[in-house]
């Protein structure tokens, strides 16, 4: 079963994207696990500080290796991890191939970092992967996570309702999804394509797969 | 001044992102503004439902236009937009330049979609631009949207304690920031390279530069 672990100097981010919606009927049910990991609670000093100073000077504060360390250490005494992910600009970039990897595996650790990130010796020596969601930078890696688990998450079966509908998303056959339309038919002028009111299945077929490809070409040829 | 409408049929799902740690202080500082609308608060039946069946069949339910038009009216009677953005897997991609674009911004909306997505008429004919945060899918807009404001808000000049702080990040420069490392200098054997120890700023500023070129080459040479 995916599980992932969240280690973050700042939990309190990541409470709404897991108290509502389809991530909390997914650990509801029991299909996946998500735990949040306060990095404070693994400081080393009585202020229960985790980041210093940059070594050579220079803006931003540096989450330090120690807390870090021990927080990894503590879970990996509890369970065996596939990955310890670090969530970084510069990692790998997440696609929905990437997503669909990660929903075959089992125990996660996904480490954000925050300010401006994590001392290089946790990346050299301590994580298994680095992942990006994309080419900009953010506060802190929490938000980042929350787009990997919520990625993932709604892939496991079980976790849409119907299974059928992660399966016709965007990227999944290399294909931007089709336009969907729905009530009313006519909004201000504004109509639904004649052949989604036909009722002749073969013909919606052919519609949508023409549009998706039409749609791919327009906007991500290089899924082509 | 930025300033993000945003709409949402799971507004819960949007409240500690912004309740937490730089976001907040923002908004505390009266730097930015952040409101997240409910879309129900705009439905046209007494379910307050706001999605339906798509046209022509298929799994997933499509959110309707008419409570989407009707929330876009009611914000645009009260003030200018310079965006309304739909939130989108196969919009286009977020980047630190995107970021920095609308860091010069006033205010915009950004629509979340949830489920299969939005109705494309009001793709077609009420907004006026689509960004995605990756070549992935997610259960709904929301995550997007917090990263799109994340990456936008930390621009904005007084949000972050030192201002030099985003200038130094991660592909502001077309390159990715250097290794950063903070005490102790020895842990567990791991050691902070020499030069970051010297004291000499012109040697670590050139130590750094070339970590940057180094590192950008070997993980985002699209940048270069």
């Amino acid at each position: 079963m995916v599980r992932f672990d969240i280690i973050s100097c700042v939990p309190e981010l990541l409470k709404s994207p897991f108290e509502h919606s389809i991530l909390k009927r997914a650990i509801d049910k029991g299909l996946t696990e998500v735990k949040v990991h306060n990095l404070r609670d693994y400081a080393v000093n009585k202020h229960k500080t985790v980041d210093d100073y940059a070594y050579g000077g220079g803006a931003g504060m540096v989450l330090q290796i120690e807390p870090i360390d021990r927080c990894i250490q503590a879970l990996k005494s509890e369970r065996t991890y596939d990955d310890i992910i670090y969530m970084s600009p510069d990692g790998e970039l997440l696609t929905q191939r990437l997503a669909n990897g990660l929903a075959m595996k089992g125990n996660m650790i996904l480490l954000c970092g925050h300010y401006k990130g994590v001392d290089e010796r946790v990346r050299q020596h301590l994580i298994t992967r680095e992942i990006s969601v994309g080419d900009f930078v953010l506060s802190g890696g929490e938000l980042a996570a929350a787009i990997v688990c919520d990625a993932v998450i709604r892939l496991i079966p079980g976790v849409l309702n119907d299974e059928t509908s992660a399966l016709t998303d965007s990227f999944q056959d290399d294909l931007i999804a089709p336009p969907v339309y729905s009530r009313p038919a006519d909004y201000k002028g504004m109509k639904v394509p004649d052949v989604l009111l036909s009722g002749n299945d073969a013909l919606i077929d052919d519609w949508r797969h023409e549009q998706s490809v039409q749609r791919t070409k327009e906007r991500r040829p290089n899924l082509l």
